[in-house]
């Protein structure tokens, strides 16, 4: 029972009264205009078709070099299944493991040049490794002060109360180097939490971060599951390719259920980094329960492994820049000549739901964003592009994003 | 920056430095024995063979109805990968989402009498549900006091610092009822997590939950993993064949990969809450981002379903309940008696090891579990059978078991 006299402070860390109350403002709007729970098939062509025969094209997906339905990732996954015959075999990998997991991770060390561990997916992955940073058991043993980007993503922001209950959290304005060295002259031992790549554009300032870990030992962990694939030669990804080596005080996490093509997550450490692959699968909670990637999943990741070996990842990397840059040609935003897929197309307040139902009419699902997600005259449409669209197809979308009445 | 004079209390929910402490010993001493960390690959039998061609069952494992390596349920996965041709199309289900996980969903709502939503893990599921229960969401808005069960399993109680961020968060003594009773009396809202059955055995006292229920409305949470499939007329579980009706104050949740033979995790609510569901889709974390469970993973809980309205369930579930009765014929355990097919063999500290090992030897992979994870008094061997244990293997298990020194 509480011991205290002092009332403990709530909502520090989240705020589900007023997460909840924006978003149902918005989904409901958006819903009532029939742009959320849309339900289709996907067709072989790439296409959905919903059940009263409407076709579009999903412009609000990550798969970014629509590797998600290539042929060689769904045989993979089915030679898998065929080989190993059970989907799961329920047991802690640190007990008992099938050769499986193993020679994935063995691909995609290989691939990404550094140590790799699987998880079920990103978040599982910040599940298991936030505490165990917050705690000192990934770093040098002393507890850290643990900062988190203001714009990290919620997968890890859920994270900060655990995180806080092992030692002190602050939140960084978003890639505010100042700040950051400021905690770091502060303080000894200091981790720090953010996306590689963030979702609405933009990166975490590898350089200046790489700096400050060379000055104070920092400690980086990187959530950068929106650049795997697209960015590097073997598609490593922004901050893996950003980085000479995987060092002792970094950790990358990127989801493989994106850009990549298969589904699940891979987790990077410095390549002699053992110990810290047997502290997560032994206390690395979603790591070290009897939760492993699917077998299918590990089998489309192996093949996707293979892709990403071959030069056809550069081949659909090309393409989607081109697409890109088709785009970028005709339609003006602030993203404009990034190498990373998704532009915010602005519109006012009170066009763009209008804007995003004759885009979806002309078949080009995008995501309208707008208050109170984002500030009154911040609304606009969330474009994702992808390497498989057709070049005719990306001037169509452009001239239907033109014809209509922005602001 | 800390606004706050007050140095803030640290550990009140999770310990790593203990956790890791205890458990790095535990660990190394089982692995030095060679009893964790096996790479094996499983044979059609549902014998494993390591490299060196030593042959085992797996005794440590939940697939106790050894559905998991089941060829219809193998054939569902390949089928799904088929029909839909992609692992996982990576987009938010609230905005679009293909037809396969509502059939899924439906199946599993009629196979359960409940609403039933998916999740790629249960842990995911309460790492979704658990802070919105804290904030009221799930619930009749008001903000509950959260009362976590002491044995409730470290997937929930790793989310204990996110509801206290929201709300007071308290820890009953195990299935302790006049505990309970007594935080109903002094707080208008209260909800209770915990275990529906637990992983060393027993349940979560169904009855007298529902009778407070019904006399202070709370609201509870269980998660029922360790008895789906293997309790009930459809293997909807200890929790859910205890109550006549999942009612709009109760969520049950239960993994799809042990017994089951799948893979992901099924949320069971009230079957007129869409409205649940709904905030769950929208802003339950995990649930909400793009992170369904893969393609062949609903297939394969899609064939698995099939099998559980079949006659084939009650089979399974008799012959798991005839190794049980064979097992506690020979073998005296605390669980001796117990539907649930877990036992823990009991041994001495110093003996407990070279049990196993020579369970081991003989083919039979069980966990010693022993000081520091347990009192030195309370060392044993942790069995879990399965339905298909052929009869004359359960009693050359007992054989083995009975020509050890266990003191």
């Amino acid at each position: 029972m509480p011991d205290d006299l002092i009332a403990p402070r709530r909502n520090q860390f989240m705020n589900n009264e007023k997460a909840v109350a924006i978003g149902s403002r918005f989904w409901e709007e958006t819903a009532a205009h029939g742009l959320a729970g849309i339900v289709a098939s996907l067709g072989k062509d790439g296409y959905f078709t919903t059940d009263n025969g409407h076709r579009f094209v999903n412009l609000s997906c990550c798969s970014y070099l629509d590797l998600d339905s290539h042929p060689h990732i769904i045989q993979g996954a089915i030679r898998a299944l065929e080989k190993y015959g059970v989907l799961d075999h329920c047991i802690s990998r640190v007990r008992v493991q099938m050769p499986a997991l193993l020679e994935l991770e063995d691909s995609l060390s290989s691939l990404f040049r550094a140590k790799v561990v699987t998880a079920i997916s990103a978040s599982a992955a910040s599940a298991g490794i936030l505490p165990l940073i917050a705690s000192g058991h990934l770093a040098n043993g002393e507890k850290p002060v643990v900062v988190f980007d203001k714009n990290a993503h919620f997968s890890m922001n859920l994270y900060k109360a655990v995180c806080a209950d092992e030692t002190e959290v602050l939140t960084a304005p978003h890639n505010d180097m100042n700040f950051l060295e400021d905690v770091c002259k502060k303080h000894k031992n200091v981790a720090y939490i953010c996306d590689g790549t963030y979702s609405m554009g933009g990166h975490a300032p590898a350089e200046e971060l790489l700096a400050l870990q060379e000055k104070y030992g920092l400690f980086l962990y990187f959530d950068d599951s929106h650049s795997l694939s697209i960015v590097g030669e073997k598609g490593e990804g922004y901050i893996r390719s950003s980085i000479q080596e995987v060092n002792d005080r970094t950790i990358i996490v990127a989801t493989l259920n994106k850009a990549y093509g298969a589904a699940g997550a891979a987790i990077m450490f410095g390549p002699k980094r053992s110990d810290q692959a047997l502290t997560l699968e032994r206390f690395g909670g979603p790591l070290a329960w009897s939760q492993p990637m699917n077998t299918a999943a590990i089998g489309g990741a192996l093949a996707a492994a293979e892709i990403h070996n071959s030069p056809e990842l550069k081949e659909r990397q090309e393409k989607l820049q081109r697409n890109i840059k088709l785009f970028d040609a005709r339609i003006d935003t602030e993203q404009k000549g990034l190498q990373f897929p998704i532009r915010v197309v602005r519109a006012s307040h009170e066009n763009v739901i209008n804007v995003g139902l004759d885009l979806y009419r002309q078949g080009f699902y995008v995501s309208p964003v707008f208050f109170p997600i984002v500030a009154r005259d911040k609304a606009g449409l969330r474009v994702m592009l992808r390497a498989g669209m057709p070049e005719s197809e990306v001037q169509r979308l452009c001239d239907t994003i033109l014809r209509n009445k922005l602001f």
